[in-house]
């Protein structure tokens, strides 16, 4: 019923998550309503995004370059590594902007339910690295879940006997809640009271 | 903080109507995550819309070719004009599969107040078209406001001595409602149900 070029639009809009049949009418519609060099520019950004965008060769942080902008910065405590489940809990903790070390993000969690195990989620990349460089200490900033707990305490486990303090963030934090949620203050306090891995 | 093509998606979705920051976040995440194909597909439809799309010469409805397909439809009553306020209107009369007439698009209602003029909705096409074509019934397809009441009642002193039956949508919607969020059967229920402009 669309013309063909608008009914495109629509279905391109509808494969983003969370957007359903009306918003995607209303988003196409507002396209059409748009400024040329604002839709030109959007187009632009869409057709670049993923050959602009890679991971971090260190920590798997998304970048421009090779080396991120964070594992180049020579101001960064490379002493306390801070791992995450994903780089969007990465950029949670820049937002907040109290840490000062560098990240690893790895894969996900493990999660055997899933069929996730741990040589799915990076963990070869994180212990070799791990025993190139020499940390004081090693932050497991992931979401307080069951999978949360067991990467922990599997990463843990794999570090047994080399000098490194091993810290969790404090809970305190609700079961289940998603860390891409959570106010930064929350998080600051999880950050200072973290505890070491039992 | 994000690498700088990552910033510039996340401003772009922040550009479409109702998308806030942390949504615009989300769905500049997902297009990272998503099929290749899938994102040129999608910044090949956003690059020629507004290329492709244009109003049809006779009624305004968007058509990609000169002329709209409903005008081009032989099978369409020629003799029934339905006069709408805006494109989105006249593809839920479609959707809703009742009218069989033609349609004219208007852009907007007259609304002093906001500074809408007569002369700004477009009511010149209308009339050169209503004095080329010879229509029997021309159907207000407005919806219930003090705009709507005002736009259909100066097109209906416009057309005073024409014998033609002018007529509007039953009321029965509430006022002040969006018609683009009208069900069907409400849609068409105002249509069989319409009234002569008093």
């Amino acid at each position: 019923m669309y013309p063909e070029s608008l009914n495109n639009l629509i279905e391109s809009f509808k494969m983003l998550p969370g957007i359903g049949e009306k918003t995607a009418e209303r988003l196409a519609f507002s396209i059409l309503e748009s400024d040329t060099d604002n839709v030109e520019f959007f187009a632009d950004n869409l057709k670049n995004i993923q050959k602009k965008i890679k991971k971090c060769k260190i920590c798997n942080n998304l970048t421009e370059t090779e080396i991120c902008s964070i594992c180049n910065d020579k101001y960064r405590d490379n002493k306390t590594l801070c791992v995450v489940e994903d780089v969007k809990s990465l950029f949670l903790f820049e937002k907040m902007g109290m840490f000062k070390g560098v990240y690893h993000v790895l894969s996900g969690l493990i999660s055997p339910l899933d069929g996730i195990n741990p040589e799915d989620i990076g963990l070869g990349e994180l212990l070799s690295r791990i025993e190139k460089e020499s940390y004081d200490e090693i932050i497991f900033a992931f979401k307080p879940s069951v999978e949360g707990e067991t990467t922990s305490l599997y990463i843990k486990k794999l570090l047994e006997g080399k000098k490194i303090r091993i810290t969790r963030l404090a809970s305190g934090l609700p079961m289940g809640a998603d860390i891409e949620y959570l106010d930064s203050l929350t998080l600051e306090r999880a950050l200072n009271d973290r505890k070491e891995v039992a």
